[in-house]
């Protein structure tokens, strides 16, 4: 039975707890928060305390507080047998600063305490500083999870700026594309259908070989009669995007 | 009982013959193709022909030709009683030449030969001269499919930009999410759930509402950091998308 601490009271922490405290391979022995409003829920199911210096023995600590508070939180933590992790995906694991084993269980998703989450679908990228941390993080991560990495600081890095490319810039086309709806009277629904084929058909082939369109085939005409359409700022994008398709073309 | 030709031996012409083969209130009259080996396997259910001046009598003509034919193949089927409706995203319906009546039957979807398709969920965008031979095109549509949208030529076209947006350039965000993960040894099925949900989330959410991140959080902190992991090319895409993810910020 591991034995599990969660610190913190958002998103992260709210949604951990929750998991861990309904399965029966772990013992959710407490949740701290600062605030212990937060957390007041958790009452039932375990000890909860918002004083960080009358935390209990454990096995894992899950520091799940915003990404400035990991390094001050980790110092109060001092538990040379135990191990102490954070959730972010951009913080290094060595931004910990404790006398106890470092690591990482971050979970690449979006949280929001409102929203219910499937950790069945969820990545779960680990790090630890030996393997036998990094055994037990999985154990842990498996008791609620399916999906488990291991994925070293330099790598969660990079993981994170994808992110932000398949998640915040690909918004940022679904965007786009409203915007040039709405002005012309075109329900934004018309698009759904093709936005959830585009998102299905790299699970099967990889993005570059998925790719079609005017900048795959070098369709000058149907590009010249797009920019026509657009406003500058979306003209920008258009051609940017556009070049940088066709320069992947070029390397093949 | 409508009586429809269709017009073409292509992935669009193949689809459609096939699934008005198999409704009930369709006669698919007759399946034309200049190569008539690429429409042999339609001779089972219906008439075919390589002579396009051999063309039995129908209600509804669809033109499923590369868009460069259009207007050549449509002078050919002068049938003053007859729609005459080609299928393309970016063609005007005024392409058509003909003394019939012209109409559009665009279906927003990618279509190849070998790939099976599911008409229930694909937008069916339709335009023609009078509301009579548009209710036609309508009645035809929803023979196969559910979703019907009287979308005219002007917004045709600004739909076929959007899409650009939300599936060429959406896939070059994931190629280029793929290209950082693959350097790095971390595979991109990593991203896959996020990637799934980034396109869900906008069926609930409106992209403007939907949108997270180190831009719509102006966080240069984490801008910055990401930079410094980029190539050049990246970076001006990183650079530009932020920019204009910013800018809608300040709109509001
Ligand atoms: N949300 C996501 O989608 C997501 C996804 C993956 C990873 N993460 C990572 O998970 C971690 C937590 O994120 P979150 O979304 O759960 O954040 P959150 O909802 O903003 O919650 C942050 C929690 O940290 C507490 N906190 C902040 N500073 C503190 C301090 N100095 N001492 C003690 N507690 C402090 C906050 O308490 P107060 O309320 O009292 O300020 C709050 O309980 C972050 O590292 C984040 O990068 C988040
Ligand atoms: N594929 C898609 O995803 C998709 C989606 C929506 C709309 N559309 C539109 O649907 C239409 C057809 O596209 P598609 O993908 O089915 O094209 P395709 O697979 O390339 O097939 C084009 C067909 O047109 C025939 N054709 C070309 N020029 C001709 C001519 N001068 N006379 C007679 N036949 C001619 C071709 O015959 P040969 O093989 O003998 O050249 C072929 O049978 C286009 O307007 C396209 O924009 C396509």
């Amino acid at each position: 039975m591991i034995k599990v601490v969660i610190i913190g009271g958002g998103n992260v922490a709210t949604h951990l707890a929750d998991a861990f405290s309904k399965t029966n391979n772990v013992s959710l022995t407490q949740v701290y928060a600062r605030n212990i409003e937060q957390i007041q829920h958790f009452k039932k199911f375990t000890s909860i305390t918002n004083n960080i210096e009358q935390l209990k023995k454990a096995d894992v600590y899950i520091i799940a507080v915003s990404d400035d508070a990991i390094t001050e939180v980790s110092r109060k933590i001092n538990l040379p047998d135990s191990i102490i992790a954070h959730t972010s995906g951009s913080v290094e694991m060595n931004a910990i600063k404790t006398n106890g084993s470092k690591g990482v269980f971050y979970l690449l998703q979006s949280f929001s305490k409102s929203k219910e989450v499937n950790f069945d679908t969820i990545p779960f990228c680990l790090e630890a500083e030996n393997e036998k941390d990094l055994q037990l993080l999985e154990t842990l991560a498996k008791t609620i999870g399916k999906n488990v990495y291991h994925i070293n600081s330099e790598q969660r890095k990079r993981l994170h700026v994808a992110a932000v490319f398949v998640n915040n810039f690909t918004n940022h086309m679904y965007k786009i594309g409203a915007d040039i709806c709405n002005e012309h009277q075109v329900p934004f629904e018309v698009l759904q259908p093709l936005i959830k084929e585009t998102a299905e058909k790299i699970t099967k082939l990889n993005p570059e070989d998925a790719q079609t369109g005017p900048a795959k085939r070098n369709d000058q005409k149907t590009i010249q009669n797009h920019l026509a359409l657009l406003n500058t700022e979306q003209q920008k994008i258009y051609k940017l995007i556009t070049k940088s398709i066709q320069q992947n073309g070029e390397k093949l």
